[in-house]
């Protein structure tokens, strides 16, 4: 499918603050990125680097006064996820180089902690895709899925306790849970079509049967094997910490506005 | 100064043929991307990924028939170039790791065989920018600049026996001077505004006092200390053999049709 | 001065058992290399790669029964460790690339939750070192070190609540209320020559005034511009997650033999 | 097989002299170093860096007066180079992304100039390794193969028009030969076991079957599935630009002695 994607951030700066920013989707494996526009008023110089896990991060100091980001894309992505039960659990020694470092514990999966309560979460399970299924359904059955943001980032221990839990919540208790049974797991913000409401969103990836899949807890499973698409990828880390649209430096500015968009079109250029 | 440009080629293809293609502008030191297009007819799966030197590449499977590309972008680009009369010349235990392989000889840039004649253009000048300088203006004055695209990928040494020379040979020519000389130079693909004929360019750059500075034997200074700007880089590496908009395999296939435009903009969005 | 460390492990493995390790000593900044063994019994085949922090990591897959790793290095490191009050903060903006993601919080370091407190350790500090000495003067002060190993990773958060601390507990603290000023800090872990009782060590590297400096609150100061050297370094990283000197999978395991040694000698090859 | 080998470098410096060395071995799939020494006579601040390609590569200024390097390892490497009649072609879209740079044209091998040999070279032959297997076989019929160092570095085009060459040569125009047929190729400088006389050599890998295999032209098969091993690299590359042990910046210097050795140990330690 094509979406038409959106990000527009107001914020009232009182004094230059410098900020990084990952607001410039790639196309990859999953998606493909026909056209883009990143719009900053009032105009300043920005720098742009890929970060140690690929992504495009934007480095500026915002000045006193209004300071605005819009950001759009026209992206390809798919209509359905990919499913793979039975998908086989990989050998450590046999993951690439470049995925080991989606094994260690981060500042919010504290992967370190969570290995008897994986074990039982899975009991019975082949080890690899119906392990990472099964944590995905235990934690949709058992956290109240709150959409919207909260204010405060919890870790997967604070989350651990929580009846209730945001997106991002969800994602960082299920990589913690992936991680503890030697299942590369990383956290991914971006868009997804039809959220709702509206706004940024954020899921986890595991790594089995040699690639990755995407895993929701927030979304409902159509059937064993078909699970609604529609996913835009905005950046991938360990965890929260490595992808915040947006780091800020000095005393905290937030957002006074904040507008997401995702529309479902009917070609690349309607 | 905003610059609009586009690029769009058209191929017939004979068999599946692997692409990999170089025609997504990064935003970096000199550049800010605002819009970017890229559209690829009949649709098909891409993979992007960032090479050694920082590009973003695009690999792909073109189908029998027709096949086109149409890539657009929205670019703020400095209206003259920096100059720098006297600025030194970095010894090269003080140079960045990541600037040396810029000194080594490269496939179109023998700079193992051109130490004497680097010394005889440059002799008398102070070590660094006055060097890159002298080589510019030598490369000026002595081979006349034909606009347009030639065949053949020449050499530096290829270059050197010729009368006139096309845009990239006189890149290929300065960077092997260059780097004879201990400064590291590097080859840069993409837009100039003004350009006559209208077309791709090709220019270089050497890492004096510190950063890189940009170098275009085709082009007149203005005056010792000003330089007419209008740069988009769409690409940056050792010479030619990295920085080919679109590398193909298989057996030799041509743009039926390329067509490139440069347009000054008022601003950001006109 | 030249220092011989040795650190020899023996585990006894009840199954194949996949492992990181990260034990070879790289030359840097701060230390070379002139001689180094690596022997592992049995002998297995072996696997090293750079992980994105730049150290060698070695992968095995240690079978069953016991399973010895020895390894030494002759190494030249500084007799006193570089100090300079007054070495400026750098702000965010002028940060390299490659430092900025010292900055964010990690899973032993909570940088996000240590802003307030940072901020009263520090009062009347110069930004930049300064901050960074009034810290590990606090640590130094506030906390009993105990040498040794705790069999638990405490993050910053909890070791603020003990009143003893091992070194890896001190630099996971002093690396979080740097970060929340915005000072980029990492973990060290490697031998120290002088420590007691001899055992792996762990501390801290912060940078200001353009550089990384090194900061241990377990050793004393011998005064304000002159401290003991003697550091050598194996692994460097966000926190204890990054630079375990072994990573294991599977059932945990746990050296029945660690034996560190470091001595002075009086050149490269006595 | 244990191997012992070393590399003993002596220079007369006439000013100071900034060299980069890549003369530490690396453990990889191929290799695993167990000792290594490196000693640098006078005694110097030294960096190390790792390359674009992996290798590891020491950074210092050499002082006036004579200088030395002294280098040993103690490696385990194959007794027999895999040998794999057969093994398919990988169609370009199928290559990693860090093998597609081997299929560009270097400094000494213009790919781009030799399709056409390579193709009545290869004619009859699976696309694979038995094309590279045909195009090694012809380098050694083709070519008197002269032990030995010879003073300039000849690109591929230069070799071709050679009765002899070096090891360094053949090297180059297989791998000019391979890339010709989108084959990726690379080179590898190094030890060889037995060789005669003893010296550093060079030789060539080529990616076939979904791994990099090992060919050597001056070197004789001992049947279609048999070649002697023995070899230890030092480092990876496009061409020998790529992979000096040195290079060395500013008036041309040379060692006034060299001196390799290479031994066959009956363990990793006797």
């Amino acid at each position: 499918m094509w979406l038409q994607t959106s990000c527009d951030l107001l914020f009232e700066i009182a004094i230059p603050t410098p900020f990084v920013l990952m607001l410039r989707p790639r196309s990859g494996a999953l998606q493909w990125i026909a056209r883009e526009e990143y719009k900053i008023v009032p105009s300043l110089p920005v720098m742009e680097f890929t970060d140690n896990y690929g992504n495009l991060c934007q480095r500026l100091v915002a000045p006193a006064g209004n300071f605005s980001i819009s950001t759009s894309s026209r992206v390809m992505t798919a209509d359905s996820l990919d499913r793979a039960p039975g998908a086989a659990f990989v050998e450590v020694q046999n993951l690439p180089d470049a995925v080991l470092s989606y094994l260690l514990p981060s500042r919010y999966c504290e992967a370190d902690r969570f290995g008897q309560m994986a074990s039982q979460i899975t009991a019975g399970c082949l080890p690899g895709y119906d392990q990472v299924a099964a944590i995905e359904t235990w934690l949709r059955n058992t956290f109240r899925y709150e959409p919207g943001v909260s204010d405060l980032l919890l870790s997967a221990q604070e989350v651990n306790h929580q009846p209730s839990a945001v997106c991002r919540d969800l994602a960082h208790l299920g990589i913690a849970l992936c991680r503890s049974l030697c299942i590369p797991a990383r956290m991914v913000v971006g868009y997804l079509h039809d959220l709702y409401p509206m706004d940024l969103h954020a899921w986890f990836e595991a790594y089995v049967g040699g690639r990755w899949y995407t895993f929701d807890a927030t979304q409902y499973a159509l059937s064993e094997t078909s699970r609604k698409g529609g996913y835009v990828a905005l950046g991938y880390g360990r965890d929260a910490a490595d992808v915040a649209i947006f780091n800020q430096y000095g005393p905290a500015v937030f957002p006074i506005e904040q507008h997401v968009t995702v529309q479902l079109c009917d070609s690349e250029t309607d």
